[in-house]
């Protein structure tokens, strides 16, 4: 088959590798329908995640069609159309009983395009088949569901969720790429009345408000901190949630909530920040930090299919899967082609849709 | 009357001062029983508190009878023996109507022997008086209550209710001073499996095991981090409560929770401390701060009327009122004394036990 | 001042009664500038709460002027314009502490127009101003605020809250008058996936879709257990929430939820109902009673202000206060009236809007 | 091998019976060391359970020595000292994902002992075994684990976890039975101040009190309900444990609680009873019903190796497995012989135990 392989920092291609076989009872094999590309690749492209081996097939948020099944699967069929999680989980360690699959213990968590072979791919074997495949509600499109592999999961469990997003509440959010608005779009689940994006970017900030944020705040030319003291009566907000993975956003994030507020940390952070307690330690403030465990999946499933979520908007470019070079350049260019999501797309009526339209959404690439 | 007045750093007199009046119909006047010296009273007297202003009478946890009331109050009445809160609150605000009463907006929060006249007097005066007096549980002794008016629920609302602690969990309390003791004693009402205390005095950490602390270690000679990852198979604690208010305790505490963990901070900061979220960021924490709200107070005290929870082996050393300036000498020398709890008795009973002792528990004075 | 009377059961008037007084010190007096009808006004009228002596100013649900306020009054001010929450609370007994002001011991709960005049007349006096009053933010007109002083948070606490709605829930309804009206639409701040109204009566149906149910049952002509089943794959829903208050009704609710779902009472009862424990006992339900408190109220008031929560839609007819009279004959006739709910105002200028109305909302009349 | 057979109602043997096998990848066989006898043997032998088919191997709470495993299965290995959960759970259906193990969708559930054979026999396969066998902890022996299997897991998740008991709590547990024990010793992980039993029978009273209920009730000789409303100032208890299974003792326990209080049902019911929401519907109650799903399990394991639970006081009587039927008849003679737990032992050094002593404990036999 053909995939996409990683061989080492600055490198990688669309070749043939061998077809992947069951491993264990509780693999499937997917034929992948449907796939994309993560930030969190550009990263391992960087380099920056040295667990990643040169060799491995990259990709971990995509729908396919099962095609064969363990001895000791019981609920995937072949045939069946599923998203694969991009956390995988053994279903019976501590951190799973606890529903803290991303920190499996027996096996599983993040594993997928990381240290198992992953779903930029034309099949992909998946372990722990009956807990990391969810089967698609009827008439969801592979495209509706996708985003609800990673990028809506992250930001729903690990910002929304975490920060305890109730009606009525004001939510700031920091950062307005994927996972930013990500959690712009699943907080509104939960009805704040006020969600402050904050970016350095306009063009971030103009889809944040289109997604659902009530105020933006370009950090760059305005003073966050003053700008919602003024809009909080000098309180702060209620939630802070942080999806950029710098020190100093972070501390953002710590300075804008209120007194008994609370901050939700999503980014991935390379370096330390600092605490200020000698100003935190009586305000009655909660810090959680996470990654995602796909957790919420089955029920951010059915909110698309109720049509209560639209991830649609995410999309901004689709390649067919053997396009996937290009698709890596332009999501690596995002700068200049504003690339938000990059879909890579295998089943013939979307593709013919790609080929048919002959631009892509989000233009000029 | 007479009263502990505050003449700026380092300098405290008892000394003849006015009678305290009521000045809002929501006030009453109370006459103390039993009062403490806290570490705060100490962090005063060095100056730390530049909100504390010279003429200050101190105190802030005592036990007393109700004198006089103001028109607005309803449930206090004139010779009921009451606990005096160490936080007063409005009752009305929002952080009081969360019960968050130490962040009270509308007056209250912790002000008594601070921004209005304490409790090391024959006499105060308590603001919100129907919300910040707690009338004793029949055949409570005026001691028995006494820590519930600060030191309980402190160690109970920002260490262990904040932590999350739950029976069979692993906890470690870095600090076995005064709150800390206090946490490992109040951890024991959600029965946790295992209570592991950090202090560097072996002193403290015998009275800790006497307390109820499973495992001690001497930060001094012991690495807590490999003590604990041995004894969590790797693992580590559940939940991990700071009662110091260093960065590095801090950082210790950080590092010794598990990936899904809490920490719960009790210490009063003065510095920064470094939060190693290049690290922390996939481990599911939860940090929180805090200070006391006394919201468990009526809790606490049906525990201790109930003889479920026993706070007299706090008191290592009592005086009369009259000698509270001895009493503080004691507890400034706690090094040498071994002060834990220091108690400023002036009912009769109290007081003629004091005197027919002539020594003090913990003795050696 | 004029006033409206109950005389005893079927009895009642607008009449001249004398101008309340403030009584206590936490008292206010407050100008009424918009008042409704309840559902309850009409039990007390049909003799169905003996509590309610003759002679008693009915009303319970308002929103006014600050008049006058006691000395112990510290938030409201003369000229405040303020919601009058059906909720009295005296904010410092053990149900206050805990946020359930409607078991007030102190001395509050539901009181206003029950043990105390209420709120249809020109004039009311509030006890425990400060709890009990909630300054309209800017902008905020009254008849937008209005029904936030009973109905929406009598539906978004006792049922929705109690209910435990998340996202993606299927959620039932039973009962479309106007507080199950207010369930549906409060139980949209929580994204339900599906939301379904049952009803006897479909013009009620069709209102309830209006205001976002997906799916309405007229159980007059369909079975809504096998309609359910149909539509939860034979597993029922995630809540049910009753708003009728018969035994048949709850015992529908008990039955149209999954295993381990949750069952929100919040209709007002005059009969037992039966539990089927021998079905039950294994099935992890959840049921909760409970009559609202008015906590949510800050909340909702919020929602309003931003255009989050729209009850505009529950007015379907307004009368001049002095006309409180015939908005009574409206609102006992909802059956030919559909009527919903009735406002009664005095401002000047909506008084002006009602009558170069000329017709009322909902028409008809 | 030998085992316990049921025969239909009333009937039931000591036979010989093919020894079991694997028959999934997931599951496993265990040598029996212990087993217990339950109340709901005697209810499966009075014909109760009618989903019970003749030929069953009885029994659903044992400690083994896992003996083979199935392909799939990766935690237990063979020589494991294991307890076996009364539960099963497919580790992968909602249910399960919940952990809400006991209504597992995917082929678990209780099934041991009811619709498969069970562990009242030298063998036993277990199903899902990764997620239905807990390694036991170094050093703990097999009696002071077994009632982990069942007894302990279901008294405090179904009754002390649903009813959410606090400390400081008053709680009354209502039956004095091997669960209603259970509840009164796991209840006291959270250290309410006040646990009241309520029994008929003053042997079972006495035994409540002697594992730590605070007040005991004879219901036959006193009116519970009066001498609660004495204990609590007319209140009502925070928390009631409903564990006999009557329609009478349901309906005590609600009124048993205090306005805002829980109602935790424990018991198995086979008639319905009567709830009377004419006086409940305003009284912020919260009713639970469920069934065991042992997620507790791994904690209370914990909390019985370190020594914080002591479930040694519940055997009164101790067989050779081979004995099992004079265990039953000893069992179902609790009247006579004050039988608790009944336990059948297999292993070498408890069963010459069992021997030397010649008397049980419980004595008398």
């Amino acid at each position: 088959m053909k995939a996409l392989v990683y061989h080492g920092p600055g490198r990688r291609a669309w070749e043939t590798v061998p077809d992947p076989e069951l491993e264990q009872p509780t693999d499937a094999l997917v034929r992948i329908d449907a796939a994309t590309i993560c930030g969190t690749d550009l990263h391992i492209l960087n380099g920056d995640l040295p667990d990643v081996a040169p060799g491995r097939i990259l990709g971990h948020e995509a729908v396919g069609t099962v095609v064969e099944t363990g001895d000791a699967v019981t609920t995937a069929r072949k045939g069946d159309r599923v998203l694969v999680s991009c956390v995988t989980s053994c279903g019976h360690c501590r951190p799973c009983r606890e529903g803290r699959y991303g920190l499996c213990s027996g096996g599983g968590g993040w594993i997928l395009g990381r240290t198992i072979d992953g779903l930029q791919a034309e099949l992909a074997r998946v372990p722990f088949a009956d807990n990391s495949l969810h089967r698609l509600p009827e008439g969801l499109g592979s495209e509706q569901a996708l985003f609800v592999g990673d990028i809506l999961p992250t930001a729903f469990e690990v910002g929304v969720l975490n920060g305890g997003v109730q009606p009525g509440d004001t939510v700031a959010v920091i950062g307005a790429g994927p996972v930013g608005l990500a959690a712009i779009v699943t907080a509104q689940l939960f009805s704040p009345s006020v969600i402050v994006a904050i970016d350095l970017i306009d063009g971030r900030l103009t889809r944040a408000q289109e997604l659902g944020a009530t105020v933006a705040i370009n950090s760059g030319r305005e003073d966050p901190v003053a700008k919602i003291a003024a809009l909080t009566g000098g309180a702060g907000v209620d939630v802070a949630i942080e999806a950029v993975g710098l020190p100093e956003t972070f501390e953002l994030a710590v300075e804008l909530v209120r007194a008994g507020g609370r901050v939700a940390n999503v980014g991935l952070h390379g370096r330390p920040a600092t605490l200020h307690l000698e100003k935190l330690w009586p305000q009655d403030l909660t810090i959680t930090t996470g990654q995602v465990d796909t957790s919420s999946t089955p029920r951010l499933l059915q909110l698309v299919a109720a049509g209560r979520l639209d991830p649609s908007a995410f999309t901004t470019h689709r390649f067919g899967l053997h396009d996937t070079m290009r698709g890596y350049d332009v999501f690596a260019s995002a700068g200049e082609t504003n690339a938000l999501k990059v879909v890579l797309v295998t089943d013939r009526i979307a593709l013919a849709a790609v080929e048919s339209e002959r631009f892509f959404v989000g233009g000029g690439v």
